[in-house]
């Protein structure tokens, strides 16, 4: 155990400094570093394969609610942002701006993509002519930026990678049902691949997407009570059809506005699985979206037939695609059990000399510690069966967190309190925006997503009848 | 064939106006369109799902060579990009710059990176420390940017996509290596997936990347007789690690300086496979490549069990991993025949009432026009022996036509004559790089690859004793 403490003590403490211990984690464990130009991040290859299994994820999700992918230029012409009034005055102030190119002072600015409503809609304003074009929905994946000044590895940085999605339907209720379907699959995305339950619900006026008619957001607790906005729909209304003037025959034969949905999920979604399942030796990731799921540690390797037997149980695994990596260098067993509890590979397998004999491997399970015998004639589906309850396991913890985070409150002080001591408060609000605004000038808490409209109640801060339960808390 | 006719009008004439007939296919064809930018594209669903089959292909590929996938930032320090002399020299004319972010303007200036080895290297020079951490292989698939004058869609525009894999060693021989092995895992994507056989070989001094000790390259040869360049690679030495003091303790425990390479192919490769396998009616896509293989047509679609039975194919198909589409909206089956041929779909199903009775389905090539009555009963297998079929043929073509482009001649004038009648000309060349220059300037015509060192003849242009067989050719 000497080894382990020693180890661990490179990592900050995540009970007394959380911050500290996040950016060791995603730092030490090659996530991520940082780029050279302040506020940039490189994604390392470890990290990098977790976005990936989340693009595989949405991918096959995006194409059964029929959505294709495409790709857009990233440059929009200044006049483009300006054109959706509370679009622009919500992103001007955190746009890259190109201003020559080529040797030549360009004639019309170029924002560098904060998202890409404006550009794709002009693209949309050309292709659809008549209902039967409708809905067209494409999707991009690609890099954003947003000129941040506190930025954080994942959580907030100039650059960022993302994916878009766009649609245009031909009423309301379309583009309003896709919103939510879409949440649905980012909710069952984080559920499913990353083991992270959510609050989703509605945004409220004063939160919601600079230029939507709503936002639907999805709220991931981290472990110290901060929230993660972790994903956003919104239902565009036609505010960005009559901007970019998307008209199409309807079925009456008579032109109208289109209606509008985007939605999109980043790589901040890292930082939240970071943030949820990390604990004192660093990562922990959960099977479906590990980059590596089993390691094999061999014991004494030099020993005859060891090393052959951990390559004979990898190409096992593999074979069930079983993501598996053998660490056969020449670091000493404590230091790979160390550096891949670190990595959070969510189980391990040592095989020795004495495991061979027994026809055994020794697993050890990274979310509980436990250790257990597998016997390696039936190798490959008892370790599918660990990595299921192990996946299944984190996501019960995640879950019994979120829930203890929660605390429901009809007291403003009490909420107040407890959000500053890492909670999260369930409470009623009149709705108003004046009222909402003054509770976060006055204790920088916002609202995070509406529970459920409810005018049963008052107002946990101004007394007036509620409108709805919303949350609060601080956020990342 | 009246409609043919119609149709065909509609798609300028292959043999008289080629550049036209090039920019209808990719057009109409709804694989790319116009940005609103100048010289910016819109990667259409269409052109889209070629890229992402070509990024398939590719990533198992390099996963096989131990590469990893990665994400660099994009925005380059000025400084940067002036480290290595050739290549700042290389790219400085056609870059884009951002001069002001977050509402200030920048102490420096950023590029938008046009390739990204200053900032790969930057970072491998604090990963890097031991023989132990080499080689290092790291592919990003991203954006750039290079600012150019006259554009084509797919061919030449401001921003394109693009795969950059950079690698460090620890040797001469393993970053040499390493770019011909990459060239030929290039050269084999091109075969077995596009159908696109290549010229590949060493690009002489002149012609090689700013900054590369060695460029590999690989020529595709376009209907109209230019080449295109359709991928490189490059061996840079101890430039870029010079650049960036990318420095490792070698096996003797001396710090050195890493040995490097990088390697890339684009979205131009869509315009190679347009311009590589269309005809008179417009695109046809290779099967290994098409987004969709197979095109189900009902014939009297009212008629009772054909939309049935052609879902139930449908089904039988997807199931067999066949990229399959139905269009059973109201066109006419004339309409459709000529839509998905001007698409390349590869394979054609009709399925009608007489069919059904005869318990067949009646498959038209899109490569010969052959038409055959397939078994409904062996369906799948039937259908996925045609599209290998359809494939080896498209390839074969190809061969022939790159065959057929190829004029071997060690007389200058007749080098100029067929080059410029639409000929790639293979011919004796001293090496010298002011004779290859001089060449240029009197023709514009330049080399492309060397065929093979050979000093048995004499330079074609300058009579001095020849130092290669060196293919020359105009080019996209």
């Amino acid at each position: 155990m000497a080894k382990d403490k020693e180890f661990v003590s490179d990592i900050a403490d995540i009970h007394t400094n959380f911050p500290q211990w996040y950016t060791d984690v995603v730092i030490k464990t090659e996530m991520v570093d940082y780029g050279p130009v302040k506020g940039t991040m490189v994604i390392r290859p470890y990290g990098y394969a977790v976005w990936e299994n989340i693009q595989n994820y949405l991918n096959k999700e995006f194409k059964k609610q029929g959505v294709a992918n495409a790709y857009f230029p990233m440059f929009i012409p200044e006049s483009f942002l300006k054109r959706e009034a509370e679009h622009v005055e919500g992103f001007a102030p955190e746009v890259a701006v190109v201003t020559y190119a080529g040797g030549e002072d360009l004639a019309e600015k170029l924002i560098v993509r904060p998202t890409s409503e404006t550009i794709i809609c002009e693209m949309y304003s050309k292709w659809i002519k008549s209902y039967r074009d409708l809905p067209m929905k494409m999707n991009q994946w690609c890099n954003v930026v947003r000129w941040e000044k506190t930025t954080r590895p994942f959580l907030r940085t100039s650059e960022f990678l993302w994916q878009e999605g766009h649609t245009v339907y031909d009423s309301e209720q379309g583009a309003d049902n896709d919103a939510k379907t879409m949440m649905e699959v980012y909710q069952n995305c984080l559920k499913n691949l990353l083991a992270i339950p959510t609050l989703t619900g509605r945004k409220t006026e004063n939160e919601k997407f600079a230029g939507a008619v709503a936002t639907y957001g999805m709220e991931a607790i981290m472990k110290d009570g901060k929230c993660l906005q972790a994903g956003t729909t919104h239902y565009l209304g036609q505010n960005f059809a009559k901007a970019s003037n998307i008209k199409f025959l309807n079925k009456d034969e008579k032109l109208e506005y289109g209606y509008s949905s985007s939605w999109g999920v980043s790589t901040r979604l890292i930082g939240a699985l970071v943030m949820t399942h990390g604990d004192e030796r660093g990562m922990r990731m959960p099977p479906n979206v590990a980059p590596i799921q089993v390691v094999i540690v061999p014991i004494a390797s030099k020993a005859a037939g060891v090393i052959d037997k951990c390559n004979e149980i990898k190409t096992l695994l593999e074979n069930s695609d079983i993501r598996v990596k053998l660490d056969d260098s020449n670091n000493t067993p404590g230091w790979k059990f160390n550096e891949y509890e670190m990595k959070g590979v969510p189980l391990r397998l040592e095989i020795g000399p004495r495991d061979i004999e027994n026809g055994v491997a020794t697993a050890v399970r990274r979310d509980t510690h436990e250790k257990s015998q597998l016997n390696l004639g039936d190798i490959a589906n008892l370790v599918a069966n660990l990595l299921n309850e192990i996946q299944s396991n984190m996501l019960k913890q995640a879950e019994e967190n979120m829930k203890n985070a929660i605390v429901e409150t009809d007291d403003f002080n009490t909420m107040v309190d407890q959000v500053n001591a890492g909670k999260v408060a369930l409470s009623y609000h009149c709705g108003n925006s004046e009222c909402e605004s003054e509770i976060k000038d006055k204790t920088t808490i916002k609202t995070r997503v509406i529970h459920s409209l409810d005018n049963s109640h008052k107002c946990i801060y101004c007394g007036k009848p509620s409108a709805y339960r919303v949350y609060f808390g601080k956020q990342y």
